[in-house]
């Protein structure tokens, strides 16, 4: 694939590089596809003041001027907002989407052409994604955007990949520590029995890549300046490689910013979880007895929804100071198993497993309604489901499921167990991908500025750039926001521009 | 078509009748679109707990034997589940669509099908309604489920026609005063100029039948005992049949029992407008200023809606109680004009005409949201609109257009004016369907069964039978009613079962 | 007391009237007492913007000029800004409370003394009504309020007491009509073993009246334009009247004004619900269980404002609509048996006796808080808990008592079950009187005014009168009113200026 | 004062001390008022279940045994549990208030008679306080507080002073440091003409301690273990200590406990502000425009209780990421200035200085009400209003003053600006007094019991100990927590008995 590094997919084959791959879903040059992408990119423009606000500051100023961004984030059209932005603010910029099934073509295909740009002559950012990907294709794919040599030779330098990964969940990250590691032992070890398949894949590129060259890990790793991670999971990772002390680059963990957890989890589920149940089934929500297991900030937010729509909401938690939360907010806190056979509604939101049991399940309201906003597939236990003598699933429609239960009732299913929010829904709305692209961008300007602040480590957002994000949305919402005197700012003893709270400060 | 009343369209061609049909849209004997509709009629029945309930009350008495019910009402699935409900009380029953868009064709087609049929065996209920119908097929619709000779010959019988109408928005009434008025008057006149083209097409009907039988329309009037009509405007028409002498049988009104205006308007459009508004616009609705125009019902259920979803709600209205009410709710009551280039999302709810102007609209911010849940098409003046010079109108996907102005800006219009609840999401729940049904049955019981308590006129349905709607959706909901001693009863003086209530008492 | 009309009962003894009557409690020539009164009263008319409009409305026009009205209402400083209109508008006033308890002195002084008057030389109204009376000093008040003469000889006219009553209960009319049956048949009938003391006191007063006067009440009666009632109870007692065709004049039920009955009702008692909970224990509300037994406009008041601070609401209706609105309104719907030992605060809103029996009180939690605010003294079964062997009574302050059950544990009884947001809070606050006292005054008007208008019967207020009401407070809340288009009123077929609902509509 | 340490100020006349000091308000042996304290402390006890729990967990451990514990903590009916809970698990305790105002003499009277003893046989514990102390008689009192010998003398011990302090507000701790300081500096400084009246008395005070012991302060800061901080304020100047490298013993900073910080300061505010507005001005809330001054956790209360009583609530921040906080919860966000003349009711909830200004206060609307729960006097500019010429302040009621301003309008002032949650109603409810007060007992065990843990610094309170003052709560409000199986704990990562969350977990 290193002769056309500045087109999409539909010219990009992955052919070569995995017998497995054969077809490409979307042709760039159908100019349509591009052309809906680019409407409903502007439309979310006006949803992203954030980023926009990005753009008019540092027009001038090209703060990744010079930065190489390799970026691995679902391909939505929200993520054609913020890869124009990077562009905007001077970077160079090749892209995957870090899930097989999460890109829309339309937004991928309008990146690709680009703002001036037509599918013959494409003007945009190579996007090596497309909706539906096999595990191979995924990491051929995630391997062509470490692939820089066309940037290369178009600029009549010598590097080959990226100098900055924008990341969410590690995958690309994790490539870069894991080519490098294995070059220096000079070999790819076999896949263990217990490995799992897709870490066979991975593996299967790397021995490739090592037979084509001994150091092309190793000198990307040295390249880069940093990572801006986007997820818990992927900041987990990270944390682990620092604790190991096996980092080879900073990272910003973009996940810990208030403008992004508590807008994320709160603020986007609020929004996104009465629409997956709706979109699902139709059921009203007023009236109905909804069990919502956990009271973080999902659980808030999804709590606080459910209300909205005169839900009586039932509460379950494991941590006594948010069960006193709950309780003080106004809902019954009770054990799944006190009210099982009264609720309509469950909605899991903890990131734990198996909050939702079979017997749970079993015990269940004919036709009551099962659907996970928490984060992992096994919040609910599908698989245990499936293992049920005598349950049937019956597709009603796409991710809704009636389980027929051996007991003679029914129970429906949303996303099979997965996000509902993303399955039944359509993720969270573009305002609040604003404010966690906005950190983002901002994290990159930091790493990539300013790399003498941020020796090998894990960091969060200075808290400054963290109310930056919240400040650059506040005009869209018609926010008029108060300016201390510098004698108010002295009498509390903050500047008069922030930051403004202590870090443990808990809003 | 007098061959085959026991079939549906896609075997009962209207062809005969009107030259412009030429094809219908489903095929009775497509086996899996009416499985599809007894999947969904499954589902819904476990929302329409009203409906089930009447089918175990009255197994046994089967108070409609002997009512040969002709229902114009939206053929939906849970329509579906009212019409199986009238069959298991004892009623026949002949149905068609009263709107031409608003059939779902898999629920007619399980309808047609029935229980225990198939598509070459039906055993349900002839249905004369499809998804697009032109407005002749839509008269010559109604027409047929007029005609009920099959019924009669089956029976032995010398009836034509239904001795019941249950009726949405008055058009299947509105034939047979017309029918008898022309057959009395021994012509049909000539359309005139001022007449809309819908008029031409009924006229054109009229007279085709009068030129087969001088007195079919006036037979018919005279068998029917009673009508039940379901909306604001049927019930407007019956009222100015009724005052002006030409009520030919006695109606109930259902449309003002509580449980039918109160749910309907305000719990219905709390779940639907907030649906519809994601479906249309994925935008974040927290921290958006919605401008609400009108607070009755309608106006309450949304902008509790909004405020549950975190938006900051403005409302405008003219009847000062209603404002004095709003206020006191907590929401900011201003005119229009007064916070127009700050409003985010425009939703109307009035029922009157251009409450939004096309100088509203061109004083709006970009992109901002104008959609209505009123009932006229008219509430917002897109007839206006579309004359604006320099306007143009992009379809952004179904339902969905942004208008881009001369002024430079756009606005995104919902449903093209229309009530959006019903263009971008499904309408009212089946839950809120199952009281204004239940409704529908109990009337349906009253007129049949005791014509002698309801001389012509226009009646609404008793108290008692309004709480008996209520009643039959508590145990749904888990509600435990509390029962009156006698005492308390006397003490009160009320009877221990109801009714509870003096007639202007506001709930 | 015919000596000294003008002054108030510190110059006005009742001693003579009655041997019970030695003293009195306040002093008019305290002048502290009065300005302080002067001084909440100032305070109060900037809550009630609907009397203060009055005022600038009919200051040119005096449409009360010649009105002479006896008022019975309870005496507070609300009432007295109402006083201070009625004379603004052109009427002579006498008063008297409607209750032995709710004078607030330092009101009563202010009025009486007057805006320009001293204690010594009163330019007031004269009020005979002050905190604590006893039954014998109520009535003798109220005849004194009766007896016009002195501004008779001061007007050099004949006519011996008032042309218009403004009643709350319905005491002031009950004793004209008593007065003129008694004088009709020629004796006062002794009272009967079963009558109450309070009626005793009555037949002693009419009997002396009798004595000096055989035409006293029927000259009344017949004097009398009309009276405008504020209460359910005093509404209840006019139309027994009237269907006993016993109703000597026209009677206005301010009661079923929206702006009085919803208002008081739902907005009044949300905000003295907790007003009253705070005073009477500073328990925090939010995280509590508390038990709203029924769910009318003052159930629903008090559900919303529990929930306002965070408690847990659960609801128990005897009517199976306003039980679905409540589980429609996301609370739980309960009977008291099945949650007892869970609730922490029970509130009683029904009107109706012995919701909460001494058996439900024997299953409460230890130190369960109960209270009334819904009519009667005896929908907590207070008379028997005072029959409960071993239940102690403790005083903790006053309208606060611990009961001691012979179980073992406690309950926090408030205002000894009579109503809480009177005896442990203030009652409504201003601006809800504003509203009720606004339709006070229009219904006095148009009694007065227009009283070919008012045939003998029991009336509510036009609605265009009730939307007056409302539109007067608009603009101290910052209301702005939208205004029809004269076509748009013509579509909705209403007047531009209202009134714009059916009268059953249920707002 | 040595020879009456175990009974109370009546008897423990500070007249030798202080020459100022003449008198004392109450007197143990008035009975009745020991017994009302009893009976609140009783009341109390139900409200404030995590310390009834700790004293049955500890009743056989004793781990306060042998600690020596000095209180300086507002001598309230909560404090008087919480100095109750402290005896039952083994201390010995002298107590002072830590404001001269805040005692309630009634729980002080309890305390000092202790619950077997009688006035004439005090069994209680020492108190030194009343309401209405002069700042000589309040150091006195502290001083008093300190003084063991009267128990080393019963115990034969030859210690002078505590082992603990639990403290709010620091004075006891740097009452300590002062006279170490200063006795090693062997001489006590005259105070400076910039000094606060009260820092001269202190100093009179060490200067006599000085002049009859060399080494009284320096021995007792030996042998404290450890103090327990209550209060931002006071935790402040702990930080400075320590970071001056000052701090002579460990301090737990208990403020920043989750359930000490956002629920005395969140769900605190929500309980107290509205109840101190209505017993100040008994105004409606419902329909107001109300703006909160800051959204932080009392902002936060302070707007969810405001708009639970249906106002209109406006707020304003400086915080950017507080401000889009406030927009995603639905509220306005506006300067103050923006709205000046539309506001009703101001509330203040920021800790900074002139948030409110006399230039605001002239802008407002005649009788706007104007108060603040934030924290200090001069949120509100008070000093500033009492220099405007012409301005003239009228006592409507004890804590409720109108201030008649040159422009011809008034306002209404609570608390004279100072916090009208303690002014105008009675602060926070047992229940969230029993969240902190239960951190205060933990703190004092762990610094008491495990000294090794904990050398000289500042320290919050181990998460596990924050989960568990939560957890004492929840049976009390019928909260069932849910228990994680082993292996969801070892999934997530965490014992199955908490601690559940990473430090900067922001709840």
């Amino acid at each position: 694939m290193t002769s056309a590094p500045t087109v999409a997919p539909a010219a990009a084959s992955p052919a070569a590089a995995s017998p497995a791959v054969t077809a490409l879903p979307f042709k760039v040059r159908d100019l349509s596809l591009a052309e809906a992408g680019r409407h409903q990119i502007r439309l979310a423009e006006n949803e992203m003041p954030g980023l926009m606000a990005l753009r008019s500051e540092f027009a001038d100023s090209q703060p990744l001027a010079g930065a190489r961004i390799m970026g691995s984030l679902h391909m939505t059209v929200q993520t054609a907002v913020l890869i124009e932005t990077l562009v905007d603010l001077g970077a160079q910029v090749r892209w995957v989407s870090c899930n097989i099934f999460s890109t829309q073509d339309e937004a991928a295909a309008a990146i690709v052409v680009g703002r001036t740009g037509t599918p013959a002559a494409p003007a945009g950012v190579p996007v090596f994604a497309w909706k539906g990907e096999t595990l191979e294709e995924y990491w051929w794919c995630t391997n062509q955007a470490f692939d820089w040599s066309a940037e290369a030779a178009a600029a009549g330098d010598t590097f080959t990949g990226p100098n900055m990964i924008l990341d969410d969940g590690g995958d690309a990250t994790m490539l870069v520590h894991k080519g490098r590691e294995f070059e220096l032992a000079g070999a790819v070890p076999d896949a263990l029995p217990t490995d799992t398949y897709e870490y066979t894949v991975v593996l299967d590129l790397l021995r490739r890549s090592l037979a084509s060259s001994g150091d092309r890990w190793t000198t990307i790793a040295a390249d880069i300046r940093g990572v801006t991670e986007e997820t818990t999971t992927g900041v987990h990772r990270l944390y682990e490689l620092a604790a190991a002390g096996e980092l080879r680059f900073p990272a910003i963990n973009v996940n810990d910013s208030v403008t992004k957890s508590k807008f994320d989890n709160k603020y986007g589920i609020r929004h996104s979880l009465p629409d997956g149940l709706n979109r699902a089934t139709d059921v009203l929500i007023g009236g109905k007895v909804v069990f919502v297991v956990g009271y973080g900030d999902v659980g808030k937010g999804s709590a606080e929804a459910l209300k909205g729509q005169g839900a009586r909401v039932i509460v379950s938690e494991i941590d006594p100071i948010n069960a006193l939360q709950a309780a003080m907010d106004g809902f019954q806190v009770a054990r799944i198993e006190s009210v099982l056979d009264t609720v309509d509604i469950f909605v899991t939101t903890t990131g734990n497993q198996h909050v939702i049991t079979v017997d749970h399940i079993l015990g269940m309201k004919n036709l009551a309604i099962v659907s996970n906003v928490g984060h992992f597939d096994d919040e609910i236990d599908i698989a245990g489901l499936e293992r049920v003598a005598g349950a049937e699933k019956v597709e009603i429609k796409p991710q809704v499921h009636e389980w027929r239960l051996p007991n003679g009732r029914s129970v429906l299913v949303l996303s099979e167990g997965r996000l509902m929010n993303l399955g039944n829904a359509t993720g969270h709305p573009s305002f609040v991908m604003s404010n966690s692209f906005t950190n983002q961008v901002l994290a990159q300007i930091e790493l990539f500025g300013s790399p003498e602040n941020y020796p090998v480590g894990v960091y969060v957002l200075p808290k400054i750039l963290d109310e930056k994000v919240a400040r650059l949305h506040l005009d869209a919402l018609g926010v008029e926001l108060t300016v201390l005197t510098p004698s108010q700012a002295a009498y509390i003893g903050v500047p008069v521009d922030g930051p403004y709270k202590v870090d443990h400060y808990r809003y």
